[in-house]
């Protein structure tokens, strides 16, 4: 059993919960806008997002994704699941100081296919600036 | 006018498409890694990434989410659009020294809400390794 995996499929439950925080750097978004080449000015100059209906810098959505893939990733299912598939809307943008945290939740198994579902959201504030599922495939306990 | 802003609404015709090319390098999976805290050892350990299905490191899902947010947020519909929704199916993941290539593909436009759809995918030699639809808000051209 590879000790690196935290849930296999049959250890997880409906409504299994996890969370992940982050503070958004503006430093975070700078290197962001760098790695993904994402360099829209609403994310990465000041000056001209003023002149937007933020009126200042706001982080990626693709970063609030990312948080939620943390979530995934790290914790809840964890390592050696694999991520298929992503679903969110965003409602409002993260700036430069919010605490966001990243929230997901378990809300089907499929114990045949090992495909779960999961609810996601990123909230600032205990207002939700992002929302939508996830779909991730778990592995089975092996035999031993 | 905002000399910043490429394309406003009117600017746009249903098929108009736009991509990013990058290269996916073993500091770019680690600085993702470390900016998101998604640091899943399928992402960042070489020798647990060795003992899975893929045989080696895989890029964050999310990152290829990021190369299609690039391509909105830069070019089209580019600065000052806002991007309120996305999903994404992962079919394959990408490798380091992948060339990854997003593509965004104008499939609706609603002139009266000023909200677009994008179809999206990215590949890596011709193969799809996700794909799925984004949904943006593009400003009208101001009345001068």
């Amino acid at each position: 059993m590879d000790t690196n995996i935290k849930y296999y499929l049959e250890d997880l439950q409906l409504g299994m919960k996890s969370s992940t925080t982050s503070v958004i750097t503006g430093k975070m978004i700078d290197t962001f806008a760098e790695i993904t080449g994402d360099n829209n000015p609403i994310h990465v100059d000041s000056e001209f997002a003023a002149t937007t209906q933020f009126g200042q810098r706001i982080a990626h959505g693709a970063l609030s994704a990312s948080f939620i893939s943390a979530v995934l990733g790290n914790d809840l299912p964890g390592p050696g699941a694999v991520f298929v598939e992503l679903n969110l809307r965003f409602r409002k943008p993260a700036f430069i100081g919010d605490v966001v945290t990243a929230v997901a939740e378990i809300s089907e198994i499929n114990l045949r296919t090992g495909r779960i579902k999961m609810k996601c959201y990123c909230e600032v504030n205990g207002k939700k600036i992002c929302r939508g599922d996830a779909g991730v495939f778990v592995s089975k306990r092996p035999i031993i």
